[in-house]
């Protein structure tokens, strides 16, 4: 595998790596997960079109270094100006909602378009490779900062032996990123430096992330962890059960309200209500300063409700079958995201340090953010 | 069908009856639904006791009717001594924990032990039919004092063709009981008065009794209602889509902590947080003078953590199929139920009226149970 591997050793895993051959990206196919680990090559930027819009790989970090691989492997094949196009536009057909995607394409756009069609193939692995990179630097700082977060906590356990329990929703994993993740990054540290914890994973219906890849993703590194139904995590709260909740998001404006997995905004309703910190590990990518209001301003996105009504899984023979779990007919809203308010978050965790949730915290980290 | 049918008109099936022969009985096959509406004669007190300990029938109520119906059986089968008391030890051990089971038993022991063999069969008839009529008319009440609560809030709204919306989670409806149900009862009066309404159903996650069982008898009754998981009722109360929530409870502090399906608690602190009234409907049995406080007191029921990894459906050739949603391997918890405490509960819906959620509230109802 590639320097990407190097770089982030803390995950057992590569979501996506160039292969030995040194052109060919072999990418973790996660429509198989978590029942089966399968590594799928893509030579062709034919494949990494496929694999971004079927979901092999997923998250938004993820989906948008994948897509800069995917116009490496279309200047390999062939480097001419109309390849070149071509391939950028697949790719932004893929998945048209993914922001990161189209910021990707667009960036090797503009590095490409420029040189000289013998130049193009080594540049776009180079950019592509720098990209990979970035990501897991900044997932990795992220982890640090939260890190000190976790050890705080440590320090008030009475009992040595005790693990630091965290909660969280959804999956903001290293399978969502080229390696750490963001809420995960935290976690594996920990986890790596000895600090003993155990994490709660909401399944997170109705796409079950949590039980289907956190669960994986966690295992795969050794951390230990229990799955829980939606449900339990305020009785957990209640009783003394969770020292601290922490998750990713979709989309954070720059007051501090979070858009994140649907559900999220319910656990911190019972971390607040039980005096437990709630803390969002959020790439700054993620800062929307174009949106004051939260709960009023971010659109929610509303999903088909088959991913409410069928369900996947592995029968006792062990073959994959789809099954029906509310009756036909049935009506079903099927809303993706919810917004949590500021005033119930602790803290975000960034890739520049903690910031409050509120204006004056997030744009005391990046003044660049500031209105004029 | 018996007379059991003709007072609760309202809702169009029945869990329970005494079939046309006069002496069978008929109960509605709940392991079969969404899917399947299978209806099965019970002959002997052994079917009876296989009925409940295979949840054909559940909820407490019901589980007891069908128990005092099951004495019945038994009388008809053979009424002497040995048989009687055969059948009641049979049925304790159906389901060893369900209270209402026990008392239900216990009560038909105490009247036909006395009896001569040849009047048991009738008396045990007659008590069975008593104690059903006793559910419907308990829950008839509980929907009369819910009923005045929905046509409040009808008052407060702009426009006559909008509907009320409920948010109800798992299933405290008719199929829980002999008729009505007691988080539905309210549902029902008010849908056959033509006040509109519509019901957010939440799937109730890991046993999904909201999708599949709320839905079916809502949608038996005609009665508007969408299925959601139960990640979205914080999404939907913070954009003003929940008019009020009703719940059910499984046991009940006299201070007014409830205990009820696992999630409750995070919908209460939702609703409170949206300022959404947030009423339980619970008949005065589920009060349980002993405890004081509901969240240190009251014993939460771990389950099979089978319920959480492994779900049944109907596989698109229609063939029902159970399949594995979480990997071999991964630790899963199942809590049962979690405690909703007082102060997030607008009121309590009980047979004799609606309850502050308090000691004081509790005993101005039912002066009976204040302390000595």
């Amino acid at each position: 595998m590639s320097m990407i591997t190097e770089t982030h050793e803390a995950v057992t895993f590569d979501t996506i790596a160039v292969a030995e051959n040194g052109w060919a990206i072999d990418i973790l196919d996660q429509t198989f997960l978590p029942h089966d680990h399968v590594i799928r090559r893509l030579t062709k930027a034919m494949d990494g079109g496929e694999a971004i819009s079927a979901m092999r790989v997923r998250g938004a970090p993820l989906i948008g270094v994948t897509a800069a691989y995917t116009m490496a492997l279309a200047m390999n094949e062939n480097a001419g100006n109309k390849n070149l196009i071509a391939a950028a536009e697949i790719l932004h057909n893929s998945r048209p909602t993914a922001v990161n995607l189209a910021w990707s394409v667009d960036q090797m756009l503009e590095l490409l378009l420029p040189l000289e069609s013998s130049a193009r193939c080594k540049a776009a692995y180079q950019r592509a490779n720098e990209m990979a990179g970035e990501d897991i630097a900044t997932n990795l700082a992220i982890g640090e900062h939260g890190l000190a977060v976790l050890e705080e906590i440590k320090k008030k356990k009475k009992k040595e032996c005790e693990p630091i329990n965290v909660l969280t929703h959804c999956n903001a994993g290293a399978l969502a990123t080229v390696g750490w993740g963001t809420a995960t990054a935290p976690i594996y540290l920990a986890h790596r430096r000895g600090l003993k914890l155990h994490v709660w994973v909401d399944e997170t219906r109705p796409r079950n992330q949590g039980a289907s890849l956190t669960a994986w993703e966690l295992s795969r590194n050794n951390v230990p962890h229990t799955v829980i139904p939606d449900n339990v995590g305020g009785h957990l709260m209640q009783n003394g059960k969770v020292d601290i909740c922490i998750t990713g998001s979709d989309r954070t404006t720059l007051n501090g309200d979070v858009a994140n997995k649907i559900g999220t905004y319910l656990k911190a309703l019972a971390a607040h209500d039980n005096g437990i910190p709630f803390f969002v590990a959020l790439p700054s990518s993620t800062i929307d300063c174009k949106i004051a209001n939260g709960v009023e301003d971010i659109p929610i996105e509303k999903r088909q409700p088959e991913e409410v009504t069928w369900i996947s899984g592995k029968t006792k023979l062990g073959k994959m079958e789809r099954v029906r779990i509310v009756p036909e007919g049935t009506p079903v809203e099927n809303y993706a995201f919810d917004v949590t308010p500021a005033k119930f978050i602790t803290g975000i965790i960034t890739e520049r340090g903690i910031a409050e949730a509120s204006y004056a915290g997030l744009t005391a980290l990046f003044p660049e953010y500031k209105r004029q």
